[in-house]
């Protein structure tokens, strides 16, 4: 193998870059160190907005340690406060999701009542502490920023920023799809024994894609070959002018969207652009949270929690056009291929896991084709930094 | 509402107070300190006299991560050890209650057998080391102090006071009821998930009684009004000639016990005065273990042991004439009535538990029908500020 | 009782000695100085070479959290690695034995590709990155040194001697079992709710036996005196001339190995001295991992694993020679009985364990009997000591 092109259009890495260092992975001061510098800091998926559809509709979501209520206030505004009452400190709402039954958010344990933004409007004492002010008792508020249909929150005491801005550099922009309209079609929810960054180093290269995705590797043919784009090849330019998809990325001829079969449902979307509708993928990600892929059939999305130093959760969507539902389709063809291709992820990422703890392996190195990973850890350092730098 | 008025007969807080911090209900170390100050230095009441019948009876109760050995000797004296035998370590007594078929505890692993106040009297060496006096190897002893039947045990190495010493000021002393006579009609017994100072919020105020209880609160007029007693009502004096339940405390007219339908069983207390009778429950705590409550037909005691930050085991257990179970009453009239009610407690304890987590939150804030609550917590504090001022 | 005589030959300790402090049995930065100074450093028994008896057989094994990696490379030589690759840190091989597809170690991951030496010979990448060498990323590797048949591996970085120079010194050789020729007849596996530590112990005294192994002390009839050897008697020289084995040492007179009537199978060593005939047994230890026990008909060996503070891992195993399990003898009366031998020691082990967590036990006391134990606690200490005064 030769050294790296150095040529301007080449994605390649060009310098030697170790990974983290091995203990980020399952040490348990340095887990609370990502959620204090990232999870509590930055912009966190949570739902859609049409998963509240109704005002006084409601989810719990639990970041980290954090208990979130997001709701849809009696005015459509959607809010999201800590689930706890300033009293005592119970938790206010005890089910993952639901419908508030009044407009007051009451605490089970001595009915401290809120209004659903969050002031304190009731205290059933027959008197209140000398000083005691209810406009000082609020419940304590989460930051909510809702991009094109997508809640998200923000734990900061300050949130800086919007989900708008939180996305990656290299992301798309998906303007062409309707996603505020879609229907959620299939939910598939699984807990990877990984750390989450495990997970997105595995999103962030295809290096394992000829290993560990035969069928997604036939799907998509520059896969095959363990990059993610023609630029990725550092030979790119002895085959510039050849478009087959091998070389250009995209599915394969004939191929249009992510199913077993390569086909796409009946319905597409309309306003895609002729590269988009080529492409047949077009990603955007969010972290810590989150990633999005447009297809031209149906939409998909991925979201992370952390449970723990060596668990997270995910959550992955398929969201379709409300007319493409209402024809009751069998969504298997293409459920299926993506379940498949999660699962593959989840258990290498696993495996990932497992070999991390060898005392003699500090950290790893990177290959040329992993410059996405360098981006994200070279993002987790930063936000480390940055929380040290804040003095926390 | 109003500002909580200062008369001297007002039982309310008439102070801005702060709970604990919230990290006292769930951190490890915090919990650690509660062992360390409160339950490895008070009186603990770990059963009834009436458990140890007859000599060589034994129970064997873990407090915090101490195991404690406590058995009636063959001079029917009842003592307390740790259960750990003073040669390599071995756990004595594997079962946690039974009666033991000698009158020597002998170790299961190398057979050092103890006289039952604790003496080293065998080990069945052929030699011993030079210096090796068996009189320096008694048993670790653990303080005992019985009170009216029930035992209780300190595992300081010099335990103060004495159980009696350690009730509550605020405890009624339950003279008239014959405590040591009576017999065990029914034990209850579940595992909280909360921290064990959660319960005895919850038992310290009556604020949650009319959302939380309604049987109870239905049972207790004045509970249902989200106080405790007369003088809890800062405007106890509009009322201070209305001897409704609803003001004066007690049961409703007509209810003579704690039980579903109010009705007392056949026999009752003979010498309980009047207001004994009127009040229909009289109580008294010994903190941190345990509380008991004397009604006309039958006492009830609830005692606690800590199991982890946020695990609590209860026991209650209901107490009763022996004549009273001689005749086979049916004990469910009483019996479902009281569980129905801890168990609506130890529910709401564990919803509080799960919001306390919250980042924001650092400590509640105690309205004054909650004056109790800040007894036990000067209490706490005291107990924790003296431990560090002994240098631990 | 006397003081301990104090003639040349008394085995017995003649002074004042402490056990470990208890909290070396259950606290976790304790446990994990044991694996640092202890399980990290020695040499740990893992398999017999004859589990790895073809070219590219291989087992993963589990000392403390590391994964290694022993498996016999294609000239037969018996190699170990840590069981994570140098590119992300990912698991090597998935399952704990099996036979390797290839004579290549692949990364499921990237399929990055070692020899069966450790050496890095393929990186499917495109390129490299600038001043990455191959040479420079071989398997981290793991001292190997097969004594005997029995392969030991050696986390240090630099390990010292070799599983023979790591016996005790008081083993015997074992120089006339024929060990590398011999077959497993059977495998015992169990975990133990116990330190590591606290086996090691029980098996190095025998003041257990008369009251937690009875048939064991009947086969061996010096145990039931709580012996292991003459010697071990303070007042041996009374019976010096008493070659009963309940003096001398040895099995009841009419058995010759460790089984439930004490009758050997057909075939015997052939090589045995006459004492070792008439002792029955002939111990070897190698500590932290394994010790091995020669009878006229076969041999037995335990090894150890760490699981955790308070969990052990023990795998026993049967071994005879190929003619005798070629006749497909009956092997219950010989496995049973050490079976049985095994579930007693455990069981009480899991007893001692129990009792160490008394606040005021800081440290049990050593009888005479109990010399092993003292040197034992002097090899721990030692090692603990060794490891402060290299820097760690």
């Amino acid at each position: 193998m030769s050294e790296p092109r150095r040529d301007a259009l080449y994605n390649g890495l060009t310098s030697f870059q170790p990974t983290l260092p091995s203990s980020a992975y399952w040490n348990a001061e340095e887990y609370q160190r990502d959620l204090d510098a990232i999870w509590y800091r930055g912009w966190v998926m949570v739902c859609r907005a049409a998963d509240l559809a109704q005002p006084l509709d409601y989810r719990v979501v639990t970041v980290g340690t954090q208990e979130v209520l997001v709701l849809r206030d009696d005015r459509g505004d959607i809010r999201a406060f800590h689930n706890t009452c300033r009293h005592r400190g119970s938790q206010l709402c005890r089910e993952s999701e639901g419908r508030l039954k009044a407009r007051l958010l009451t605490c089970p344990y001595h009915a401290w009542s809120y209004s659903l933004r969050g002031d304190l409007v009731r205290v059933p004492s027959k008197s209140l502490p000398p000083g005691f002010d209810r406009a000082d008792y609020p419940l304590y508020s989460v930051g909510v920023s809702v991009w094109r249909g997508f809640v998200f929150v923000n734990l900061a005491p300050s949130p800086q920023g919007s989900a708008a801005s939180a996305f990656d550099e290299a992301s798309a922009d998906l303007g062409n799809w309707p996603l505020e309209d879609l229907a959620t079609g299939h939910v598939y929810s699984k807990v990877m024994n990984c750390n989450w960054k495990i997970f997105w180093e595995n999103f962030n290269e295809c290096l394992h894609c000829p290993g560990v995705h035969k069928h997604l590797s036939e799907l998509v043919p520059i896969y095959g070959r363990g990059l993610m784009a023609r630029h990725d090849d550092p030979d790119w330019a002895l085959h510039a002018d050849n478009d087959e998809p091998r070389f250009s990325g995209g599915l394969r001829t004939g191929a249009q969207t992510w199913s077993r079969d390569g086909q796409p449902l009946a319905i597409r979307f309309p306003g895609l652009t002729d590269a988009e509708q080529a492409a047949g993928q077009t990603y955007a990600m969010n972290l810590p949270s989150m990633f999005i892929v447009g297809h031209v059939d149906y939409v998909r999305t991925v979201r992370l929690l952390p449970l723990g130093p060596e668990r997270t959760q995910l959550v992955a969507e398929w969201l379709f056009p409300a007319e493409t539902l209402a024809g009751r389709p069998d969504l298997d063809n293409i459920v299926s291929f993506g379940k498949a291709v999660l699962d593959e992820d989840a258990a290498i990422c696993e495996i990932n896991q497992k070999g991390l703890r060898a005392r003699p392996h500090l950290a790893g190195v990177l290959m040329p084709e992993e410059y996405d990973l360098h981006r994200f850890h070279r993002w987790v350092r930063a936000a480390h930094a940055g929380y040290i730098e804040r003095g926390r």
